[in-house]
């Protein structure tokens, strides 16, 4: 059988055995080769009965890794932390911190898109770590690292304490870039030609399809089409706080303007005036290329229809929706019912 | 006599023998206990007398720190840095570094709550400096430390250049989340359960009573009440620069949107709309459940109300005011004099 | 003749020797002095000749410069890093990235005013560059370092995946704080007095006169006048991505307040009220002192004027324009062939 992922990986656990973290540096997907074959010989597991199984290789199985014909999983059995096998025959609600890493990777490697797995539990799973200078601590055994440090006379710098830790430390995609390293949690998904300025954000099960510009804060679950601009500040509302159920997406080639937002799935070829924040149940004024009011409507009901201009008329404050250079002109009628 | 507050600490000094930083592992409010009688007496303290001091601990003294029964105080006698025990008899005005160390931990420690503490003329003490992967550096030694690193091949990150570290590496209290560690200042005040995301951001002598969701900014002096989420980008304006001198704070289970802003302090069951920046001087049309408008007032007359929803209206652009599901409805007469 | 700059730098190159990054203690501009002549003659540029040359300096010439008279040129010689001399007889556009990083350098050390320099096809020079706890590593050769850091139980910390490397990590201008480092970019100029809050960020080619409070974005191309306050999240429209082709710019002793946006360039003495985003394209309601309206016209047209008020009337939802305390009332009149 092909399993539905596998990886092996180099973790960090804390002082009772539990697992903080885990590095994996070649995760693989629908995996169907030789190495694979020979990994899950070396760590006992069963390719034919199959089951999602998180294996921690004991000193035996690590020498026996090293024999491997494959250089990058031999290498790991000279690894100075713990080393874990994680196989998934589905895709099945990750069950331990190993497994949620490995669907992390997956979705920050581009192997799977954005809510392409399932990730049912994850906040209960993942334990909340001290990201530091000296890699993960777990935040029960921080202030004793600290006093430590200190008292050797060395600093001990804790950049996060959360329970993501940022992509960069574990992936780097092709072709993109990443201005500031802490905005970016692992799980994003950044497609290539994606630049994430200082101010952008993007969270996991989120991202860009590429090429794209983000100044802007990609919310969880939010996907962004190729060649659409998120201007610095905006905000995409997510579901995990203070956002309804929506889950927003921006189609290809829009462009949100600076600190503008947005309630509501975009479709292609969309802009949001800078400064306007457009949620679901905005009233807008639909207007013909001419400015003439063809109706008004709530912003959810424009969900997901491409060509739309929005923008807050600077004289009587309205919200106007406006067709965008060359779009066809939105008919009111048409999508009644949609 | 009970001490104000007592810590011991670990300290940073430049070339000139002035204190940079301190981190104090354990600060106590109120002590009363055998380690602090036992401490002053190590270090020449008169508790009779009293008197706010700060001890820089001799080679003497740090001997004798490893003969008293605290293992926490006897472990310092062995610090690389320099050791500095800070007795305050009382909460006055900060006049050193050390000191005002101490009060920013106790705050960071969850002892004392955000204006519970003179802080007067911090600013003028604190000396500005570069937080580096090796430490706090004196600014004016800094181009040296960066050559001299340089020369030796190695990399010398500097993460910040202020007068207020993050707070994570002094303290992280428990049952908090911080994703970027560098937007919040020692001398936050976080209660448990909050979780402060990348866009959060926390001052000192502010904070939130906890659990709250943090994905804006907290400014200096403010306070947010229990279940209260800020979103995204979302302001409050503070007062040392650009705000006026009205103190914010947020009540309990408030919900400011994201993007938006708040220049009066809120009640409690308050929600801002995203987007929208409410300022002291906004003209507010106060309306009841059913959208008759009672009235119109500053924002400022607002100020501590509670149950209230603020949005801008999409098709007149007027800022309205409504009773929030559930609160009792605003009697404009009622708090006409408030 | 004289050099239009120079400097001795160290530097960083991937595995096929490539420039990364390239580190200079001490840039020169328009130097004239002894020190320039010695250095020139160890490198072996001709000062009659000219040109713009970058040499990479192999051994002998590195031993050679520990002879030299200035000590801090003198101890270059002993680098465990690659050395390179750059001279720039004039400020054609840069043909290297020890070049870029020259001129770079120059406005971080307040040189050069932003607009000051050449810096055409900057970003085609400059390699995308992951910037970690072990300094600048090619992206290419990234995962490669991640594994072998992991094998042998260190963290590698990747901070900033771009393009760009914070200025404070080779240069701090006197008299500026920067509290979160990564939100400054090197090429960045901070006037004296400048603080740039954790919301504040500035780009290259782009900065403060000073004194100045940041805690919005300064693009790439703004530069702010002294006493100007940038509020907490505020916007500065760029002209690299999104923003139109007008440079903006912001007078002496201006507000722009928390989460508002400029797409004027703004003369002395304006505001921008709180969450109001000013577009080119606005029709503002100019009005006097007495609230009399004098005529509307689009903000482009009141670019560059001085003592403006811009605010969002609560009530209406119009953009209106007043003039500022103390201010001259603006002339429609006068102004309207500007």
């Amino acid at each position: 059988m092909t399993l539905f992922a596998c990886a092996l990986g180099l973790g960090t656990m804390n002082g009772k055995g539990e697992w903080l973290e885990v590095f994996y540096p070649q995760p693989h997907i629908r995996p169907d080769d030789q190495a694979v074959t020979e990994l899950a010989r070396v760590c006992g597991y069963d390719l034919k009965k199959g089951g999602n199984r998180v294996i921690q290789l004991h000193a035996e199985q690590r020498t026996a890794l090293k024999t491997l014909s494959d250089t990058a999983l031999a290498r790991c059995g000279n690894s100075a932390r713990p080393v874990v096998a994680t196989f998934l025959a589905t895709d099945a609600a990750p069950a331990s911190v190993p497994e949620v890493y490995l669907k992390l990777h997956l979705l920050s490697h581009r192997l799977v898109k954005p809510h392409g797995l399932d990730l049912t539990g994850i906040f209960k799973i993942l334990p909340n770590v001290a990201w530091t200078s000296k890699g993960a601590i777990d935040v029960a055994e921080l202030a004793e690292a600290c006093l430590a440090a200190r008292l050797k006379g060395e600093a001990l710098e804790v950049t996060s304490v959360d329970k993501f830790p940022r992509m960069t430390d574990y992936v780097v995609p092709a072709g993109v870039r990443v201005a500031d390293a802490a905005r970016v949690r692992l799980g994003a998904y950044l497609g290539a030609g994606t630049t994430v300025m200082q101010e952008g954000f993007v969270n996991y099960n989120a991202g860009t399809e590429g090429p794209n510009m983000v100044e802007g804060r990609i919310s969880a679950g939010v996907f962004v089409g190729a060649g659409s601009d998120l201007g610095g500040g905006c905000s995409t509302m997510g579901t995990l706080s203070g956002g309804g159920s929506i889950v927003i997406s921006v189609g290809k080639n829009c462009l949100i303007g600076a600190n503008a937002g947005l309630g509501i799935p975009l479709g292609d070829d969309c802009t949001i005036e800078s400064g306007l924040y457009l949620t679901a149940g905005s009233k807008v004024k639909v207007m013909s290329r001419d400015k003439v009011v063809k109706g008004t409507v709530k912003a959810a009901e424009l969900s997901g229809k491409s060509g739309l201009v929005f923008r807050r008329n600077s004289q009587d404050g309205s919200i106007e929706c406006l067709p965008n250079k060359g779009a066809i002109e939105l008919n009111l009628d048409l999508h009644a019912n949609n």
